[in-house]
């Protein structure tokens, strides 16, 4: 996606906009969930690099990286709207709308998750961080391998 | 991208990662920058929907996509490292590390209209917000207009 083509989304958007969507779109809506967990993705494995010695700890950027996760680990699912799961190159399975309160409670139980995690970060105790990284880390584990497609 | 691949993009990361480095490669940069814009371009396009009357307003929802804009509006201009200006798809000019100085700067006059942005938006003035979403606009575009390939 290039920067002048989101900035004709943007116009697009602006124009064409029914009253109450969050999206113009299935294809708009999976590409913007992708779009977050791509970045939540990037954020949790730096914490993971930095867990696994593979980086040097930076307490600091540990927190940063956190508090991101904690600001953005609910923009995803706003975004999983009827009929989005084979819109786009979506890997969503059928189940998510099929048993939606389990989804819906998987995704909180990852936010939970996340909050530990910005907690931990906040301290800067490296051991800490480590333990509820891993903690994140199977949450998202847990429902991709629940719903998401091979 | 899959969320299975985001996965292993995680665990690539946390094994692959030099000391030093925030990113994989170009192309991880390159692709990590989209996405983050992508997510920008959906909160501030809902902005100008509302700014625009093709929503309805709605105060509350204006002011968190104002403060998610404020969170993440950092976020794009790390991952604008040495040699991605052709890697991926990226559309970015070599002018942007030629100029980097230049480029931060106007980086920083969207941050700075964002930050007001978010201002004009917990105030829940909606004429505030159309002003202050206006000049954002206006940023995003001059930085486009200016650093990205046709």
């Amino acid at each position: 996606m290039t920067h002048r083509f989101i900035l004709a989304a943007i116009i697009g958007l602006a124009t064409a906009l029914p009253a109450a969507a969050q999206f113009r779109n299935a294809e708009a809506a999976v590409k913007y969930r992708q779009s977050v967990m791509q970045v939540q993705s990037f954020h949790l494995g730096r914490i993971f690099a930095m867990a696994n010695g593979r980086i040097p700890f930076d307490a600091k950027l540990a927190a940063e990286d956190a508090a991101i996760l904690d600001t953005i680990d609910k923009l995803p699912f706003v975004a999983f709207i009827d009929g989005s799961d084979k819109a786009g190159n979506s890997s969503a399975k059928p189940e998510i709308w099929k048993e939606r309160a389990k989804f819906d409670a998987a995704a909180l139980r990852m936010q939970d998750d996340v909050a530990k995690l910005n907690a931990a970060a906040k301290t800067g105790n490296l051991d800490a961080i480590k333990i509820a990284a891993g903690a994140v880390g199977q949450s998202c584990k847990a429902c991709h391998d629940s719903y998401q497609r091979e």
